[in-house]
């Protein structure tokens, strides 16, 4: 088993983070602009992406656990072969006057070439993330910077 | 042991990319201004970097294996002490007018919260390295994008 681990730290409080990661709306406006289902625990997300107009697929999430301001945890039900049954957990903590995000997609069974550029791609919507709760506006899907250029998108 | 990957496309050649890899001028345009020695195979590679125009520290990089348009491989001599004797690899391969760069930071002996900074954080460079290559400027320290703003940079 190997994981995607990243760190950001974001000014603002570990409330605003949270509101980010578990509603649709905060979601949407950094990861997927189109965000169904419901952040709470218990609930489903169904996250999906478009490159020039047309849908490219997306990710399906059990929320497994969702405690305001400390962490996220979910569980992907569907979407590609090699992300079923990993997780991803956001657990937050107050640093001053930055919210530090801790950041692990957990669980992949190899190390394969789409797990390297899945690791990048969310370092990418990580700093959406960001610049979502600093300034108001991120860059989610499909306003989303292009990493590679070659199809991956 | 525990490591950090990342993959990014860039509209060029392998070949520039890896000059960009393999020289000092290159390394020093995209991830720090503070570069010093030699990228080819034997040499070693001195990178500091700054922040409020002090220096706060670096890596020194043997260089073992530098192969035009290929890889490079280098092994951690000098540094925080969890990267010392990790290895830092980049591997190129074509596909069409894309120059694919698979990056491995291998050897992480536990997944502490530094490396979950330093995954994000090369993910940020690689975007450097591509800027770069794409259209001749990246953003190298000090003129790195923040990622977290508490201090560790």
């Amino acid at each position: 088993m190997v994981d995607i681990l990243h760190r950001i730290g974001i000014k603002a409080s570990v409330d605003q983070v949270y509101q980010a990661l578990s509603t649709r709306a905060g979601l949407a406006a950094w990861w997927t602009g189109n965000t169904q289902g419901e952040g709470q625990q218990g609930g489903t997300l169904v996250f999906r992406f478009s490159a020039g107009g047309a849908e490219i697929g997306g990710f399906d999430m059990r929320v497994l656990e969702a405690q305001p301001a400390r962490h996220v945890l979910w569980q992907v039900t569907d979407g590609p072969a090699e992300w079923i049954g990993t997780r991803i957990r956001f657990d937050l903590k107050q640093s001053g006057a930055h919210a530090i995000v801790l950041f692990a997609h957990l669980g992949w069974k190899e190390p394969v070439e789409f797990m390297h550029h899945c690791s990048t791609k969310w370092g990418v919507y990580l700093m959406s993330l960001k610049l979502l709760v600093e300034t108001g506006k991120g860059t989610p899907n499909p306003d989303d910077p292009h990493i590679s250029g070659d199809g991956a998108d």
